[in-house]
């Protein structure tokens, strides 16, 4: 089973290829720039290097965000397109779980922060996987300012693990509210294709594909564009 | 501060670009076939995607094995010939410290294990940096017949996770012999050009680098070819 994994929900991009639970193939690119006319030639580049042709792909996973609006509905219109035309199944991952699960292995509790402009984040506190816990999440996803989050994340007295590329511009704030905070290299900070798919074949190979039609970018709030259409015509 | 990363010393290879710390690009490729004709392409397109010039490079980052003798070489060569001609300082890094880096942060140990052929593996043992650790080598590195490493193992009470595409192999044998075994999914057995990234950003910021002369593959033990010869000869 060859699956192709594309994200392009946050200001970074990857796709990767996983064949038969094992990740072949992984591209990703951190350059703030817009996706649009990186994606698809990466998702060529993949396929060629490892010999195959999209024809081969037998399932399509993608990040639905929360993230950015543009980014997000990049990825998501590419990969329906590409599961529509290829006739093959399709899923989608939440880019949150896909940044906290880079470190699923640890022992404590994981914050992963995705910027959503003017001291929000997107955000979503998962257990880890170490002491014999399970991996999963402990809350639902949420738009919250950043300091509504502190103080919610106050009260837990276990290390927490805070991921993302955002964290670096509220280190010292989450370190004079939060009792045990951890920060982790840089190349933890990035969702990667390659962990969606290690989440798509799990999901993939239980049946636990998506509508088609029903897949839809997560945006967990409104853009700017609907906010002020609406208070223009309200 | 630009610096490129190479890992060419097991079946996988990988290039990235760290920009100030960052990974901006990086490129992952799991076919088991041979590097040579695809590490120096790789490179050029990740400068090309990020708009850089191989002159634009401030530090050469390359593991160094223990790992694939012809791979491990062709990777050194590739980052030595680079580093003496565009003058900057290059470091070499273990490829068993890539491996176990990618699950620093787990509490316990990590167990890092690189195909040695014919029941052995290169393996060290780390510890995580949960609980309060620094992550750290607990042991020097060492080829090992399987067998003898799993007694040595066996004494250890915590948690071991154990890193690597060789570890599905011996995973019952693993079980069988080791008394918290832990296993991880499949983007986490492959090591990371970014990884390396974060490894070597520190040394080099550090002035950790390597004397380019004296940098050379770790390759642990004999070639087939020098034991044959040897054989032969006395």
């Amino acid at each position: 089973m060859l699956i192709l994994t594309i994200d392009s929900s946050t200001k970074v991009g990857s796709v990767s290829l996983i064949n038969d639970e094992k990740l072949i193939a992984e591209e990703l690119l951190n350059l703030q720039l817009n996706h649009s006319p990186r994606l698809m030639p990466a998702v060529v580049d993949v396929l060629d290097k490892c010999d195959y042709d999209k024809d081969d792909l037998d399932g399509i996973a993608v990040t639905v965000g929360p993230g950015s609006f543009t980014g997000t509905r990049i990825g998501v219109a590419a990969a329906k397109s590409l599961a529509q035309s290829l006739e093959v199944p399709i899923v989608g991952i939440s880019t949150l779980e896909v940044l906290a699960a880079g470190l699923k292995y640890v022992s404590g509790y994981i914050c992963p922060m995705i910027d959503a402009r003017r001291n929000r984040v997107f955000s979503a506190l998962y257990q880890g996987a170490g002491a014999g816990d399970e991996f999963a999440a402990q809350t639902t996803e949420s738009l919250l300012e950043i300091d509504d989050l502190l103080a919610e994340l106050k009260e837990i007295e276990e290390e927490i693990y805070f991921v993302g590329q955002i964290v670096s511009e509220y280190q010292e704030q989450i370190e004079a509210e939060i009792e045990q905070p951890k920060f982790i290299e840089h190349s933890f900070n990035l969702p990667r294709a390659g962990v969606v798919g290690d989440l798509a074949w799990s999901r993939l190979t239980a049946g636990q594909e998506d509508e088609l039609y029903a897949l839809k970018p997560n945006y967990l709030k409104r853009s700017q564009a609907e906010i002020e259409w609406e208070a223009k015509n309200n």
